[in-house]
């Protein structure tokens, strides 16, 4: 750990000034008034050491990055018969998500693009009671952390003007590939996206995924070794939309980018660490996040390649 | 390695008799006249251990292999200029190329992908003063193995019936991303995939992406250390078409495929293994060699997640 | 007349018991319950001499057929401003219409694919009042009937199972060409499909299409003749979704089909025709329909060509 | 004709020093060497009267228009089974064009993308001893004319840089729906395109689709009248590419453009009517033709519509 902390507070130090060229994501109001100039960073390893420098204690909207939990909750419920309503396919090409769905008749190509994401919160409407609350104390038990919520403002925003997520949802549904009410498994997914966390929730909540005996306090075991390894192999092909090759290219870790500026990368058997600054390149990703994590990757040599 | 032993050979046997349901690849006549019988596999350690079982021996058709070799030359020569003629990013669907090489202008969607393997080779035409014969020396010295040769059978066959690499590689000229003679080009790439190995000389050929500290038997470092494991990304989401996913999310390890039924795939550190068994499945990559990868990384927990 | 009428006679009788390989429309449980055995049609000139055979005066659902009078009232309020918000180019594919959204910014390529027909009712909504009451008031004025009614049983139907009508209508919204609240705009769009008139009916509705020179019995103009001739050139290019091209090949006049079965067409100058069949071929287009009207107009040599 | 004349002369005149905003075809060079102030029009009606204005006596390239000459040699050798070949709708969008082949197996969506005049010429190449020598003979005959040549130097132009037909001329062969070598297919086709007519030619030779009795002077029938009524409804849906629509709607009548500027539009039982102006508009049409045509259906209320 000492190694990894003198590297971490250098390459903060170095980006911390970078002229960032990236822009704040203002589809919704409640993200563009976060100020730009947050960079937080905080790495949880494997042995449970921790550390953060910056904003690392600020929470902020996780978004996207909160589709890795509601796809390992669905997992553990369905285990292989998931992969039956959603693919685990890089998605290409982001202006062909609908063509894909038609030509693959309402199965999204992956979990981690927003259709496969509504098709994963499906799954979960069909097995929580109330799949708000019990999704939330799900994240609560992963990550030994009580103080979860999500951002009803964020929320209620999203649903407003989130008129393409509700075209997606109601494509698939068009193909039978979701079978609760529209609204609610909408108005779920856009309670999900709302969780808030700080980099170190962030670090700590991933853990279960870099290794391998993770069991929660109450003794519970999240995935089967395997699993936790097919999410973490789902996380490089997919989890950066049509950046997914770029991220695996030069930083070499599974990791989940959100368009709130926050990305978490795991390192198998070694660590998990969450940066977070919230000007996204035209892709939509974290630019200081991608650039903190290229460079914390070739210092410390920790790529899986 | 005793221990990968007693697995390949338990494997091997397991797998020897089972009901192949795949197709041995028949667009050229050569490949077809291929026994589907054929099965064999090869290990080959970062400490030069070496370990074959079935038909390891044996000469087959690499086809789509070479382009890793091919593309780890023309990395050598431009570094990361490379990336300016061709992406890594997945293709996400097959039918998608043209549409993507047209969205693109002309820039393709990943080196292993028909159209980026072309330009990669377009590339070498730039450097090579004669193509064929400097790309087979390249494969010698970093196989150690003067024993390699093009099947010139296979390269006319292809060439007659190539109408569709024919159409890329001119679709792609349009947009001015292919600089030499479109003859050339072509005559050049249909011989690089009509390069004729054995699982024991794949395994060997490709242990510079495995070992850090690679040199060939003249003394030459092939690619740096950054360069390989960059290869190794690319080839983890893109080295099985529209099957990358899958494979990563099953075997979790950067390999490559060819229509002749071979199957490299590298654990970094560790080791390279090659698979080859004819029958391919409907997305065009050996039924019997991809089941043979998920059980041996599964029995040896050797996936890099 | 008398020659049409004769003309017309022969076909009935020729291709009443013709075998109809096609399918009644059977996404919503009222349409399916229709008898396939319904077969009629009605001629209406411009002189205002009429002629039916079979089943010219029983009421069907015209579906689609409507999208042509709404499309007629929208260009009365809004002239030629109204292709800033839909386009007039054959869509090519059915499959792309939501590629090509995405390509054009949320512009439909015409009226008469379900995309360009839904901006054309949230155009309506802008204008009128109250949209339902309002169109139906038009389409009684412009037919000189008061007999005119929405079938609400459809009309709730289409709207339990239009997943993809929604879909289509929050897309386009994503992109701000629908001003109108989504759900006002989709009732009314379900509304206008669900109309229901004979041949008789439709093919006098529709004359004002086939006379320079109509006006209303209230003594009002419906269109310019440059307008009129403006709505028959795109039936011409797109009133037959991607089969458009065929019945411009096959028939020869401007036409609109309906999943109802329902076709009209019209030849400038000299009459409207309307016809019946439910049976639809696998295009979507009646099957007996536009056998009738090819065989009508290559014996009648009217053609517009 | 009295009629015609003044109206001709009138917006002759009016649009001769309208500023054009087009840009004169460049991707080969011959041209661009076109001095893009040429303006002529001729008109020919189905009695035989002629008169033009402007440069109607000078020759041009007459580019795609010659796929119109091309498809009624085909039409007339294949009839009805040439459909099986080539569709006749129109295409949607430019760039689907390989994605439309694709999908549609290698049958192009109408006769007069590329793709299809490029089957077409495969059709002829089969039916003919000397494509390019008989082409020109059928020409000749059909527009009592024995001066009329390619240009050589165009073709050999076209052949060097035109890598996007040889492109789609493999790619279709990939389908199997070329039967003849490649490369002499191609030859024809450059050859076909290169073709040089004056206004007044063109509309003198494209007179058998506006006149049902037509016969050339060696007392030849071009097509059945039904034929020829059918290759007017593709040119009203097809010969504009993706303005195929627009011009049905503005004009008004069946029509075809080329790249050299060029148009002809057809007037079924009344007249041709061919417009040369080299400036083309971004969808590759002639920008003043289009307008002189819009402005001339329009003054004589003369569309079919």
């Amino acid at each position: 750990m000492e190694n990894y902390k003198k590297i971490i507070e250098d390459i903060y130090l170095e980006l911390k000034n970078v002229d960032d060229t990236g822009e704040v994501a203002n589809y919704i109001s409640e993200l563009a008034t976060v100020s730009p100039d947050n960079f937080g960073v905080n790495i949880t390893t494997t042995n449970k050491e921790n550390f953060g420098v910056g904003d690392f204690n600020t929470k902020f909207s996780i978004q996207s990055i909160s589709k890795v939990f509601a796809l390992t909750l669905a997992y553990k419920f369905e285990d292989a018969k998931l992969w039956e309503r959603v693919n685990v396919e890089p998605s290409g090409n982001p202006f062909n998500s609908l063509l894909q769905l038609e030509a693959n008749l309402g199965i999204p190509r992956n979990p981690f693009i927003n259709s496969g994401a509504i098709v994963v919160c499906d799954v979960l409407c069909s097995h929580l009671k109330n799949p708000k609350e019990d999704f939330l104390d799900f994240c609560k038990e992963v990550s030994n952390n009580t103080d979860l919520k999500y951002n009803e403002k964020v929320a209620q925003s999203e649903k407003k003007s989130g008129f393409r997520n509700i075209a997606l949802c109601n494509f698939i549904k068009s193909f039978g590939n979701i079978k609760n009410d529209v609204d609610e498994v909408l108005d779920f997914y856009f309670h999900i996206c709302s969780l808030e966390m700080s980099c170190k929730e962030l670090s700590k909540i991933s853990l279960f995924l870099a290794d391998d005996n993770f069991i929660t306090n109450k003794g519970h075991r999240i995935l089967t070794m395997s699993q936790a390894k097919r999410i973490n192999a789902i996380l490089l092909t997919c989890g950066f939309y049509d950046e997914s090759g770029e991220f695996a290219f030069k930083v070499g870790l599974p990791g989940k980018s959100g368009v709130g500026g926050g990305i978490i990368a795991i390192h198998p058997d070694k660590y998990c660490i969450a940066v977070w600054s919230p000007k996204l390149n035209e892709k939509g990703n974290s630019y200081k996040g991608m650039l903190f994590l290229e460079t914390f990757t070739t210092k410390t040599a920790s790529s899986i390649f």
